[in-house]
């Protein structure tokens, strides 16, 4: 069994190519590759595959959603490191396809991956960052967020998920995120991801995110791009670019007249071969 | 660069054979390897290489201390994940051991490797478990725990570093050990290791265990040898043997008239290449 382990901003994976889409990939060894101390640790796997096999394996419904993915290209099985599917990941996503042109199975520039949310354009970049397209990001409102007991007042915006991205005046370092910001429930009825964010020169901020369901993490690609939107909002600017400094590294997001981008780095660490009785023991 | 993962009972560690000495291994590379999200993550680095190359950078004084490590024989150059040089590791020992056979460097069975706290024998068997001396377990008194307002009597026990080991009426896993256990400060000047355990049959005991300055931990081979060395106390015993289950595992102590051993697992999960760009950008 070949693997490759890598990161985008400090989100990690393994990624197991799986060429001949042979390989049987149970929740159980998904839960025992990413233990951080039994196994290889990673936040998820990637598994490399033709498009054809995963399509063979869905619903009639979820085949009729993925029409447009192409059952002869390279399609992204992204699995939770609790063994669950995944629909998408942009952090992963990005290390995916570092990961095909590295092993020469995709040509460096544009591509499109499958992936269970769809056909996903990606462009790789001499310097080893990928970019992504992510979509609109919708201005729905005005809120505001509460850490420890101060109120932020922020853009409620829509990335395909709801966030919440504050501009603040302090330094987003000082804030405590190891409680859940407190949030509107009536305007986020199924909660929100919590952007705080600074401005750091021209075209920078500076960001941490609470993501809902999860804590703090090292980095949140649709959360960059709420936070690039709701200042551009604030300045009554409708498109624009801006590095984000997020704990996990810097990305840089455009936004668009129909959409955004999300540019940031692909780190292959290491490649190898998992030891065969481990694999074996691991099912 | 080649690099092994493994781990024993739940300890993880990068192997980094440097079989001709050459390897730069700045503190800085260190801590990327053990970095968990932006390297491969580990507990810490064992880095494989002659006697003579780690003897030839040490003082005088330690050159005299290691007079009987073999220049020419195999050394475990042990770093912690914050870069530091540790002495010894008995978990990290295994592996090495394990590594060694592994790899065609060692024949399987009893072999000497050269450590900072001097030669360690150690023999490996075909189960993939490895026997380490530990040296003797010296009882030097009695005292007790404070675990959430509760006292558990104990057995002080000297293993080169101190250990409170509690025999308990109730379930191991009941105990909240997020706060250290309070112990008595003129018998353990130093701190102390506190085992509280279990007999969990004729010839096993479940344990767990807080190690002085970390926290809990899912295993500890000093401490896996205070536990049994106590049980044998209190049943008026000199020598005897038990199986010790910890969280990462199961190993098995033997108690003798003049020392002790440690018989556990090791456990190769990759064999890889680090990529060179990596590498490169870690020094």
């Amino acid at each position: 069994m070949e693997f490759l382990k890598g990161h985008g901003t400090e989100n990690d994976f393994v990624v197991l190519p799986d060429l001949d889409g042979t390989l049987d990939l149970t929740a159980a060894r998904v839960r025992a590759l990413c233990d951080r101390n039994r196994g290889l640790g990673a936040d998820g796997v990637l598994r490399v595959v033709k498009g054809s096999v995963v399509l063979d394996t869905e619903t009639e419904d979820a085949r009729r959603r993925l029409a447009d993915v192409d059952p002869d290209g390279w399609f992204m099985d992204y699995r939770n490191a609790d063994g669950s599917i995944a629909e998408m990941c942009g952090n992963g996503l990005r290390l995916f396809a570092a990961y095909l042109v590295d092993a020469g199975l995709a040509e460096a520039g544009e591509f499109v991956v499958g992936t269970r949310s769809g056909p996903k354009p990606v462009r790789t970049h001499e310097d080893g960052s990928v970019t992504l397209h992510m979509g609109p990001a919708r201005v729905f409102g005005r809120s505001q967020a509460t850490v420890s007991g101060e109120a932020y007042p922020g853009v409620a915006i829509d990335v395909g998920n709801p966030h919440l991205a504050c501009l603040i005046d302090g330094d987003p370092t000082d804030l405590d995120l190891t409680v859940p910001p407190g949030h509107d429930p009536v305007l986020f009825p199924h909660g929100v991801n919590v952007e705080l964010f600074r401005r750091k020169g021209p075209d920078a901020i500076q960001m941490r995110v609470h993501e809902r369901g999860v804590g703090e993490t090292r980095s949140c690609g649709t959360g960059t791009v709420a936070a690039v939107a709701a200042l551009l909002h604030l300045v009554d600017e409708p498109t624009g670019t801006s590095y984000v400094d997020v704990l996990g590294g810097r990305v840089r997001v455009e936004i668009t007249e129909d959409g955004s981008t999300l540019t940031g780095p692909a780190v292959l660490v290491a490649r190898g071969q998992l030891d065969r009785r481990w694999w074996e023991s691991a099912s």
